[in-house]
């Protein structure tokens, strides 16, 4: 088969004019960046906010192991087939991150007939989301370092900024620096740190924004440090988030692009999946859910992680109302979940694979909490053989769930016809009752201990001396009222990344907790978090060429 | 009169393609940003490299004073000029840097009545091409860390890594920085400074480059450290320049917008004026000499540097045939010149106007060296008297020079039909004899020995020991055959900003010598230069806001 870029770059595109044109808008609703990309104006909202909402739909996952599950690919096919059965549909995904592409190969685009295109657009410097969010990152940093260098008026502690630099690269110099040497005409010194742009609170703002004046709001709410008496310092109190505002005019507007199968899809927003919610942006699933029929979006991780963080938040925060729930397993990821080793996984391997069906059937419960349906999908590889498939199917059949090949990858949208179907099949006879996990009016151990036991299937939950305190601080200052967004590895349902399957008897030790105020979240550390990724021995950076044609060697 | 904001929201713009289409382009060769900015297919100039080149004029000035003088408003508004007298005109730019928008309040883009538009986009993120070149160039210093931690195969000395790395933002805090801290896992602790964007060297190379394997080439020859045997370590010894090509290849299409008045205007890459060579894009010239009968562009700072520069390093490598040069002056600048304090410019003051008339004499003289006709612009201010107007006349009068007064600011493209008039008389009439001031195969000294003889009219160079040491590697290592790239103050034709007018005996100081290996020239550094601006005590980020109708406050 070819490689993925073959496949994107022997695409036949449509004009985005005519995608658009699919979903009822013209071009006088547009902002092209070329014939393949565009945003959408925000004067269109007035147009469509009355109206019906289409049926929302989010693609998880069990626990991912290094044998990949494809939840991308499963989203663009299962977009692909609805398209392909008559159905007026679009999918949302998130943006990538430029820094990752030049470390080690392989974009986030979907894969083989599933992807999104202009591929290498998208993969690259797309619509200017990320630099605008990288602009905008460091413009409050400068005002910080400005405030503090002009002589302080609000007190900052230079030992208590909590707001870091960001940069859309992956680069391990950056992660921990002193900036302000030199002498007195170059500000402070003091420590400061780079993150990798996408895991800025200002992306995670920009995707839980309900429009412009929203995201002013939550930009002014930031909380950048903490004062010598130990208050927090805002944003706003900076007078900087008009200008934060600004720089982000056009990043808040929902991109346009396609799948190879010329159905439209939104991707817009990226923020990281542990210390932020790992979703695509609140407006561009509105957006979609207002001008298609079905929506098919998507969260990081697994279920564990990105479904209980899609719903806690992104729905609360939304007001969207998710009407089923598509769970993509591989039978090589459940064979990782039973006990084999990675280069076994090509073997057909009954025992384990049927060990391994426990990952899958506590994230079917997990979803179950939520009161949405939810329907499996086999991601399927030319390695399955179909006994184990049967072996799937049938546990599925034993918990009253449907099931469904798919073979998205390989062919397309005609690969998932029979996942559409039932899909579709489903949310036509199952009514969602979607609900919010917890309460966040609840204390903030409250809150942990509820995901931790109903989610993660965990016993309890330890603290350490650091996150007690801050737990108290947060309480103290009335900060606490907000839902949670768990940092923990995604490799397992437990704190442990080795703990595959479905793990017993286990606590979860918090390590920190810290806020993003204006995201609107507590982030709960439990494990070392990397927010600045390095690059490789051999980046493909080093294989990655363009020749005198334009053609672009080396990128996937 | 209206700001210049208030001018430019009430422009009427037209969409993008008619202005294409007055150049003869099709939407076909346009790729859209929005309804009011393109940039230019690169597979446009197969179709227009037989074209006849239309014909080049720069626009430069006298040494600037703190009254200013308004080169770009000229160049805009003589462009408008040449249209309204029925003459198919381009007009050439810098693009503005976007960090210094958030510092004290002005934009780059003309004012009044000739300005460019949509002017809050192009002092914003425009196309995209400050964030593309801000992603190489830290790119690129991610590959130089990675190599050192990865084992250092090429034994680079951490403490002569030259390349630094880059943000678009006024930081001071970022002048100075240590990175690589933390232990093993985050690299090698060494000194490092950012640079504010256009200080980048990327930015110099993408303005010099011919097309876009001449860009690769060129940031493959980019000298980024010393090696433990004090031999130079190219970008290409990283295997990076693909990769850095990569992210370019949308940044060196050139930018089409518009003016006030619908004239075609081409913006594209602004280059540090001092550390770098301070012109718009060698591509964007080409392609505006290719589609119009004529071409106004202009160069950073006073004739002395950019007019220099311009001739000396772009005509050069873009092997371009200027065929006359508008020198601006303003009565106001001119009386600095002759000794008048800033306070008191706006009264009538015949005698310190005739003083400071030396300055643009030994301007004029400067251009007749590069074999160049000139025309000088009045750039009118209210407040000029008759009288004042009269005295600069007689002066260019009797050094047979034309002279035109200049009302574009206050009255867009009618307000320089006589400079127009005059310019294409001079074009019609006086052949160019251009030619370079010196042969770049001659030593360092020699070529800065002519510069400041010639063009400063000074008596001699002196060098520091650090600038001595520098000038006798590189001519060891066989790198001193490049332009030279001069560094110094903008408002004195010596090195001292206090010497206004026309100095006389003067010896300028060399103070170091570096090379841009990349760019292809020699940076000759005379006195402190800044290359990453800090902010002022109260921002203009402050004041500056977008409000529910997206409507842009307090930029301008």
């Amino acid at each position: 088969m070819k490689s993925d870029i073959e496949i994107a770059q022997g695409a036949k595109m449509k004009p985005i004019i005519e995608i658009a044109q699919q979903l009822g808008l013209g071009e006088e609703d547009l902002e092209l960046y070329g014939k393949y990309k565009a945003k959408i104006s925000p004067e269109v909202w007035d147009k469509i906010k009355g109206n019906k909402d289409g049926k929302l739909v989010l693609v998880t996952a069990i626990n991912p192991t290094a044998a990949g599950e494809g939840k991308s690919t499963v989203t663009v096919g299962l977009g692909q087939a609805m398209d392909k059965i008559g159905k007026k549909v679009s999918i949302c995904l998130r943006e990538p991150s430029l820094g990752p592409v030049f470390g080690i190969k392989g974009g986030a685009a979907g894969g083989g007939y599933s992807q999104v295109v202009p591929m290498e657009d998208i993969n690259l410097h797309f619509t200017g989301d990320m630099h605008a969010i990288t602009a905008t990152n460091n413009l409050l940093s400068a005002a910080i370092d400005n405030h503090i260098h002009q002589g302080n008026e609000l007190s900052i502690d230079v030992r208590r900024v909590l707001w870091k630099r960001a940069m859309d690269v992956n680069d391990r110099a950056l992660r921990q620096i002193v900036v302000g040497l030199g002498g007195k005409t170059n500000g402070m010194p003091r420590e400061d740190n780079f993150l990798i742009t996408v895991a800025s609170e200002i992306m995670a703002i920009l995707c839980l924004a309900k429009d412009l004046m929203d995201l002013k709001e939550r930009l002014g709410r930031i909380i950048v440090a903490y004062d010598l008496k130990n208050n927090p310092v805002r944003a706003r109190d900076l007078k900087i988030q008009g200008a934060m505002t600004l720089l982000l005019k056009d990043a808040i507007k929902p991109n346009l692009v396609q799948t190879l199968e010329n159905v439209p899809a939104f991707i817009h927003g990226g923020p990281f999946a542990n210390i932020a919610h790992g979703c695509n942006s609140i407006m561009a699933t509105q957006y979609a859910l207002k001008l298609s029929d079905y929506v098919i979006t998507e969260a990081g991780f697994g279920a564990d992680l990105g479904a209980e963080k899609f719903f806690n938040i992104k729905c609360r925060y939304g007001e969207l109302k998710p009407n089923a729930v598509v769970l993509v397993a591989t039978l090589r990821a459940l064979k990782m979940h039973g006990g084999s080793a990675k280069d076994v996984l090509d073997k057909e391997n009954v025992d384990t694979l049927k060990r391994g069906l426990n990952n899958l059937e506590k994230q079917i419960e997990n979803i179950g909490k939520f009161g949405v349906p939810v329907v499996v999908a086999i991601n399927s590889f030319l390695t399955d053989t179909q006994e184990e498939v049967k072996i799937v199917e049938s546990r599925c059949k034993e918990l009253g769930v449907e099931v469904a090949l798919c073979k998205v990858w390989e062919k397309g949208g005609p690969g998932g016809i029979q996942l559409a179907e039932k899909l579709v099949d489903i949310l036509n006879t199952k009514e969602s009752d979607f609900k919010v996990l917890y309460d966040e009016s609840l204390s903030i151990k409250a809150k942990i201990d509820i995901i931790v036991k109903e989610i993660y299937g965990g016993i309890g939950v330890e603290y350490t001396p650091r996150a007690e305190k801050a737990i108290r601080e947060l309480g103290e200052q009335n900060l606490d009222g907000l839902p949670i967004c768990m940092a923990k590895t995604q490799y397992s349902l437990s704190d442990d990344p080795h703990k595959l399957g479905r793990p017993q008897g286990f606590k979860v030790t918090v390590g920190d907790v810290r806020i993003s105020a204006g995201a609107g979240f507590i982030v709960v550390l439990t494990g070392e978090i990397m927010t600045m990724p390095g690059l490789p021995k051999v980046p493909s950076a080093e294989k990655i060429d363009i020749n005198e044609k334009g053609e672009i060697l080396g990128l996937f």
